[in-house]
């Protein structure tokens, strides 16, 4: 919840610091399992964690993160003074700090981008629906501000469907190719296998690479070497959720155009209390559009940042890159769950004015025909015979209603169940 | 506190949530003292409101945010609702929510401003002892990452603080010119000139003026015509902020290049814990500078997102560049106050290992001298009588001392009172 | 001109290649006479080098850059291939590349500075004109895309001017600070020093001191310590820019928004074949408008590079930061003059369709009338004897006309000679 | 060839202003040759045009420009004045200037992404030889800029080998969904199927989705609907280009670290000239990995602008957005073919100071096995009978070959030449 950037509570817990929290508890006891499961530890050590750390410690840790430029050192101090023996003694053996904080990272961003499929889901499903009663509803084409030719509003529901299905697809194959974080201290697995070899394990590489393995399986996440200074994993993702915010941002700056009073083709979903005026009593401002809107501003120069860390990266962990990259990816991605929650929401109660698209487009059916005429000029008299007098707005609307079919079709393809 | 920002409780409440809220009270507080002082409002509507909210308010305010897409026609309803008579009937009369975020953002701009020029004045402090001390530490100067001439590492620590100065001059000018924001709708002051007419006021033009001008004062701010859609007051701070974190990357980043155990010439200040490894028992990294550079890497596409935000802004208010620039001031904001403490701790308690120096430019000293030579070479030998052999590392400092004093100086003018 | 950035030959010669060559031989000759000046540099040495290099020797100049890194070193071989004795000799001595880059980069920055002024001059003026003719022209006033309270269109152009007024300040104190670059190798002086030492000067440093002195004045520039890792004078320049840019941006966007012919309040000026398209006779986009944001859009993250590079200084001089910050500049500064010149011709042609103005406005006067009426029931009917009825849009201006001559009146006082 | 982006010579002609024409003829060639071959114009009017349009043409070209916002409409003419009959007069029918613009900067585009391929080929071969050749060249892995664990050179080599695996998959990705743009003036087709409707034909919407598909083919492109208003095959390829800049820049960062003279482990290939400075004979810059990282800085902002603009977009084309992508794009484009020119040049020659390597590691093994020294403490000393005197920095690699092996083996599947 926030003051300052209103809406911020539908994210709910995604990405939290305390989502953070639970998510390296996480990472710390699946690689103990992981390394019991391998033979490098004795069972006895494994043990689940989840119950030992609450967001009530968010504080402590944070507060103790600065020494250590992360908050993995008090995690471990921490769990281990909550738990005893072999788990005690066992516990983040052969991990480094980035393994922990990466693989948590990454476990937050699967939960953002697993929300914000469903979204696109429900976006895609209203589209649909939009595309579907609006196939026919002529409204006026605008390029560069100015009235073209005529389109439908279907057709324009439809190019919004088809940015959600290029963001769709970025996404998936983003989510899909989160990697856990298993290096140790400069990416060699250097202690694992040192472990291993001490403990008398026969092929100690095997079982460390083993170990890694186990451990990405169990948290859902693609097995990859170590990737401490190969950032493309966290910069895919980010510019995977760009690319959503383009298009709900397009969506948006499409929906605050028109509802503008001199045009008033859409309107927002009317809300208890939204969109009102401290001031001004008959106001009904397009809270939501304006509001996803903002998402869009932001969102890119994010995205820039990381990159910029990512080619900033030297030696096997570097100083200061890493360090950005946490917050700024929280923040990108806990905004676009709150825009994709709003784009929902907009799009589930989008009211089309059809008949001021109409009529603003019969208005401007002079401009909006200009093309359509000098084409007729174009080709000759002799095969307009009778054409000309016929042709209004709905006879010069093109493939509009074959390019529907083809981006329904692929909406279809992209998620199976839309109704 | 934030696992995310290690050290970001440096800026303690600091345009916090908290923060943010009780500035937007003081806002509404010094507006109804001022069309009372006006003669716009009765006498009996003047109250103090600060007491009226806690931080308690946040959550619930945050959450009915949305929905107007600020929070201003929240906090107006609970401030009525806790007030009675005239005090609640003409609470934020004349007033935009604009006028109150604005105002309150600019607040709380102000108070970071402020304290950030408390670290630059330590900073600064810090460098004219450092650069006292160091005037004569000869160490290699090094361009495009080799060895070029000598330097004094008093002259290093004197171009820091010729950074500082410059980051100085921009903050204050930014400070002294963040102005109150009040407008009412649309920028005219219609509403408070309208009460003031319907009151009877015999220039209602110049009171609602005077009205806008005492709230200015009484807030501390500078007094503006309404910058609805005029954001250079807050662009020019966050550049302000922007380039300060500019010297302390910089700064920071000749720190971690220094602490390089093969170079080895400057070491971050010891602290208890601090710099420690989650497997490794030797190290020490230099985290404050990390966490600096941190800071430096995200602030540039903060301060871009507010132009880009600025750029775009539309009509009386605009659909989203200005909701944008709530988080984002605070963020840029609270992370600079976060790097600036940082910075001031890393200076002041900054180790620098002399000797290692010297050892360094002297093990380099035909590299550091390539040029000397060459220039005896083409001023010929006849000049040269004895001097090539005397020539050191220490007879090729050139202008090293003026420099240094002019930059001292310099840095005496801005801050009166550096020891 | 460039097919890619249409409108970029409005930019001339500012900051081109060519330019940009002559800055630096500019530098050469000025440094060159400035050690002659302070007697370190015998009197037969000083001769102008203007003549001896032309835009014809960029292609060779830039294709040799790429070995030193800049094309510093390519063009002392060429200028003292070209000269003779004393001068071929003497030339560059005691600067480094950096100081020449440097200063001919900040030379090229000063003439866009310089120009961009003129335009805002001119930009001025147009809007004074406006402001005069429609201080009576109501409109509506929209905020969040809906219709507000009434305004005028001169006092949206006053905030236009505002803007400006702005810019114009920022612009010219980035301009008065643009500094000389004279520091040698590692910014001690040491090889200006040095010779001046050699050839039995009293005062070395002194010499040197003076020579770079005479070298900022006969420039035209600010005498400043070396600031070689200090890039303050640069980014503050950029910063200038961006707030200009900014402004532009925003008068762009109200008028892209407000030509749409659902509003057709404003349109651009004609000219011949301005705004067509390929394929509809009728169109008429608002061309220069769009080319605007255009600009608009793109100068705020190339700010930022300068920032990011800025902060990424370390030594005495940085592996990357220093060279991607001329192209960058040169960029921003060429599409600046490029915006800059649209948006004069776009307000010097401005058409402003009063009439049409006035009838949206009356046509939405129940809603821009809201707030008045809510006020009036607010202070109760005993005071509104007579009011209510007469009261129209043109009653509720409320300080508009006090606001314009404020902005006017600030104009005047930075552009002493506005007509 | 720029004296501002030293090295730019390196792009040659690719997406350069004629390149960019020459594009522009491509698609008016395959679109007219595709709307005689799907039936709607006569046989005639098939002709090439390539030969009629020289890069002379750009300077006129551009200067016309402005006026239409682009530069088709001055192309469309020009063609027309050196065509005749049937060509001429069908030349661009049922095109829109986005479908030319768009579709030639896919082109251009398209060229820029094979050479990238290229130049990640040749990378990847000198980096697959670099990490066979070190596989067993021990060195210290340093974190936070402090002495870690040892690594090997080979597995650093792997890591850079690693990013650019990740970096070819997304810049295939990217080419391979490059797009045709085809869709008339907003995207509805309207015109090419009004011409094939009053030509008569049976399906005058198959007609025109024919000679949309015959185009893409024509021209190397994926088939897709009118994108006019979605960005994401640029923006995925802008991001595609920022994702190997990011590797390159890595490398490049790496180098220049390890170039520095206390470290002296790597050095930059010897070129005649390069590296060299204009007053310091004995210096040898890291040029190419400073020109790359160079890159690497401007990149992402880039990137930024661009997705800024795909979210701004509105109606069937928007007013702006579309003109900012075009000069964003082949600055994006080319500086990346320079970028990746430079990287291999560097890779191919990068020389390695394997002993030194070594000697540093060895005097700071006391460091870089304290990890080890604590596991074998922690493990316990019975196991350790006789392990701990032969521990060594080569017996604490961990799985370092295997996941070289790993890496190799993935390089292999993407190149599948590599020798």
């Amino acid at each position: 919840m926030s003051l300052l950037w209103p809406g911020e509570e539908r994210a709910g817990d995604l990405f939290s610091e305390a989502a953070y929290l639970a998510a390296m508890v996480r990472v710390e006891e699946a690689w103990l399992a992981a390394i019991v499961s391998s033979g490098i530890t004795p069972e006895e050590a494994r043990t689940p964690l989840a119950g030992l750390v609450s967001p009530d410690d968010v504080p402590g840790l944070a507060e103790g993160a600065e020494a250590g430029g992360n908050p993995v050192i008090g995690l471990v101090k921490l769990l281990r003074s909550r738990l005893e023996g072999e788990s005690a003694r066992w516990l983040h053996k052969g991990l480094t700090s980035q393994d922990v904080v990466d693989t948590a990272i990454v476990l937050c961003l699967a939960e953002v981008l697993d929300r914000v499929e469903e979204e696109l889901t429900a976006q895609a499903a209203a589209l649909v629906g939009l595309v579907r009663e609006h196939r026919a509803t002529v409204m006026a084409g605008r390029t560069l501000t100015q009235h073209a030719v005529p389109i439908t509003f279907g057709l324009k529901a439809a190019t919004w469907l088809s940015g959600l299905s290029d963001a769709a697809e970025g996404l998936r194959r983003a989510r899909t190719s989160l990697p856990a974080q298993v290096g140790g201290a400069a990416g060699t697995l250097a202690a694992v296998v040192g472990l291993a070899r001490l403990r008398g394990l026969a092929d100690p590489v095997a079982a460390a690479q083993t170990a890694a393995a186990i451990t990405a399986t169990t948290l859902g996440l693609a097995p990859r070497i170590p990737w401490h200074t190969n950032r493309a994993p966290l910069t895919a993702a980010a510019d995977a959720l760009v690319t959503a915010s383009d298009v709900w941002g397009r969506i948006a700056g499409d929906i605050t155009l028109l509802t503008r009073p001199e045009i008033g083709e859409l309107a927002e979903p009317a809300g208890e209390g939204r969109g009102g005026s401290s001031t001004m009593p008959h106001k009904s401002n397009p809270v939501l559009s304006v509001l996803v809107r903002r998402h869009a501003l932001a969102a890119p120069p994010l995205a820039a940042t990381l990159h910029t860390a990512a080619a900033g990266y030297v030696d096997e962990r570097p100083d200061g890159g890493w360090h950005v990259e946490w917050e700024t990816l929280a923040t990108l991605a806990r905004r676009s769950v709150v825009a994709a929650s709003q784009t929902t929401e907009l799009l589930g109660g989008l009211r089309v004015d059809a008949a001021r698209m109409r009529a603003t487009a019969e208005a401007a059916g002079a401009d909006l025909l200009a093309e359509q005429r000098s084409l007729t000029g174009f080709v000759g008299g002799e095969i307009l015979a009778g054409t000309e007098a016929a042709a209004g707005l709905d006879d010069y609307l093109g493939a509009a209603d074959a390019l529907i079919d083809t981006t329904v079709a692929r909406a279809h393809e992209i998620w199976k169940d839309l109704s």
